[in-house]
């Protein structure tokens, strides 16, 4: 018998409680031993939970009984996360998480702690919800030189920008509808600006790398500027516009990016996530699904505890990464907007640009590629009404 | 140091000897020890090879080298590639495999050796060439139910159709630039009538359920008979038209569906493969990526030399299927098209279809869910110009 405990009986680990209790029969299978739900974590009472007789409040229960040989922490933000998973790491416990503010900001020393007390601390839950996602990289995927990343790794701003592409929706009204149905905080400004994308991508590339970069270093910028009459030029002109996290060519950056509709990732729509990987062996990879949820968080919380169990391999120790070269070498093509009145000196400031339907009044082009010190002197020479990436397929 | 023999200098074994030289550092650093290939089995001599010195033509001196301890068997057929593997099982090594014709014929045989021997029979490549598939569903996803798999898993059908789509290409200028571009075999037969699909998705079932079937029983459709005209009446409906192999409440079947564009899946475009995975937990999920060709084939069959390497769980041991479900139970929308003259008969004998704009001189239209018998019935009443399953979102 292998018992189990879950840190937290929000939305998360109720999920996972859910999903160890009905396929109790295939995940003991797995593990070639019954798995058992032993402790939830809360301060609540919550008498009515189903799992109502495993309810501790005090973590020391769960820390010093030698039975518990995983641990699921599903609290989300640093603290007590981190000091939770830090003790139970000592105590030569297995740690899985979702919790992305966690392995972005305490991933290098979680992951040392738990090298150096052979256990694991795995974290598949963290980006992409039930995406499988993490385990690709460091394991199906991990012969491969991985030089490439671009997420969709936020599902609030990605139904807001489906919203504002397939209705003509405003920012703000398509926000308050996300807030309605439940995809959007009350403070929706983590999502919104960019910050939970940019943890996201702070974890893939340090899958992929083994470096794990100090998030508030990734240049980021958030969706709220993003105008419906951009969007609806972009799809006119065979574009979506999408929030993306990308690592490419040593740069880590989140931004709203248009892609062409070639591109398998512009067809990510509404709460659903999807990450494209390049190998050097195995060219482009997608991986799409649910981003976030109780049942599909679950599902990879629970998969990360099968495999704790059953000892795979496949886990990274981060480093601590360096800094990050400088952005304003960042290149990439452009979709510029100015007013009709700017056209002339937009283009003679700009060769090669390609010329689109604009917004009603403007002039809308989409550019070679451009860096981004290039892009922040044409500021200074021309007032743009907008100005995005561009992600080529 | 770990020792790797390849059994095949063609494609996929020259692709599986270049990422382990290429790529060789890394591989090593994921196993804890140097790895490295040393023989190569052909029946030709090969003197341009860079692998030359390592080509040996007798298998007894692979299987009799108690120092490779991984085989990889990129030879495909039936034989001698089942013999060969199943050698090496019982003498201890493990075997990793993209050939989906011995895996789909003989996986129960080849996965209990492996058991009974303690080793591993692996077969990622078999399936999607590059893209994670098997392994999510044996690992990631292995806490969830998997109730349903839709794959488009065979890029020489999907780039023909990809063509009829976009161009209007007929069938057969579709299959002739397939075959110039090196997409289809000189013999297509296997890809368009939709047996090797058949294959893949009955291995892919086989990992969701733990039960192979006879792949012969699996009804089967090829897209022979799909005509460019269905295809652009499809995509002016909304849909997309897609080779399909799929597991779905209890049936296993290939054949072309339209799809509608709302469905990720319909995207999947030229030589690219996908598959949609349904759990209990997690959702849908999409693995996209290359299906075929020598770098991804060997991303897949190298990150398996890894696994096997490093002792990962997560295999697999096949039972035999029992008898699959009567197939004119099976039931879907459709796709139907009759002369202009028989479209008041169709409608009649059909409530509740929608009418869609035909193919010239024709009468087209999507009908709720019928049978496979309801479809037999009618084609007895009425003559079908063109009949086609839809996958709906």
């Amino acid at each position: 018998m292998k018992h189990i405990a879950i840190l937290g009986h929000g939305v998360v680990g109720t999920g996972c409680a859910r999903m160890l209790t009905e396929n109790r029969e295939r995940i003991s299978a797995l593990v070639g031993e019954d798995v058992s739900l032993k402790y939830i974590l809360d301060i609540r009472d919550l008498p009515d939970s189903p799992w109502a007789d495993r309810i501790v409040h005090d973590f020391a229960v769960i820390l010093n009984d030698p039975e518990v040989s995983v641990i699921a922490e599903v609290i989300g933000g640093a603290h007590p996360a981190f000091d939770f998973a830090a003790a139970a790491l000592k105590a030569g416990k297995h740690v899985v998480t979702s919790n992305k503010e966690c392995v972005s900001r305490f991933g290098a020393e979680l992951t040392g702690m738990a090298a150096a007390n052979g256990v694991t601390y795995r974290f598949e839950a963290s980006c992409g919800g039930g995406i499988p996602l993490i385990r690709p990289i460091l394991s199906d995927l991990a012969a491969n030189r991985i030089d490439g990343i671009d997420g969709i790794l936020n599902g609030t701003t990605n139904y807001i920008l489906t919203r504002m592409c397939r209705d003509g929706s405003s920012f703000e009204a398509a926000l308050a509808e996300a807030q309605q149905k439940g995809y959007a905080e009350r403070d929706p400004s983590a999502d919104v600006e960019g910050i939970d994308a940019r943890r996201k991508i702070n974890i893939l590339c340090g899958c992929a790398t083994g470096v794990l970069h100090n998030d508030e270093d990734i240049p980021t910028e958030g969706i709220a500027a993003v105008r419906t009459a951009d969007v609806t030029a972009a799809g006119l002109a065979g574009y979506a516009v999408k929030l993306l996290g990308r690592m490419t060519g040593g740069f880590l950056l989140v931004a709203p990016h248009l892609i062409p509709f070639d591109c398998p990732l512009s067809h990510t729509d509404g709460v659903f996530n999807a990450a494209l990987l390049h190998g050097n062996f195995v060219g482009d990879v997608m991986l799409y699904g649910r981003g976030a949820g109780a049942d599909a968080t679950a599902s990879a919380v629970v998969g990360d505890m099968v495999a704790a169990l059953r000892g795979d391999s496949g886990c990274v120790t981060f480093a601590h990464g360096a800094a990050l070269p400088d952005f304003g070498a960042f290149t990439c093509p452009r979709y510029l907007s100015v007013g009709a009145e700017d056209a002339a000196a937009l283009l003679a400031l700009v060769p090669g640009a390609k010329t689109i339907e604009p917004p009603v009044g403007e002039f809308a082009c989409i550019t070679p590629p451009l860096s981004e010190d290039a892009v922040r002197v044409l500021r200074q020479k021309v007032s743009l009404r907008a100005a995005l990436r561009v992600r080529e397929a």
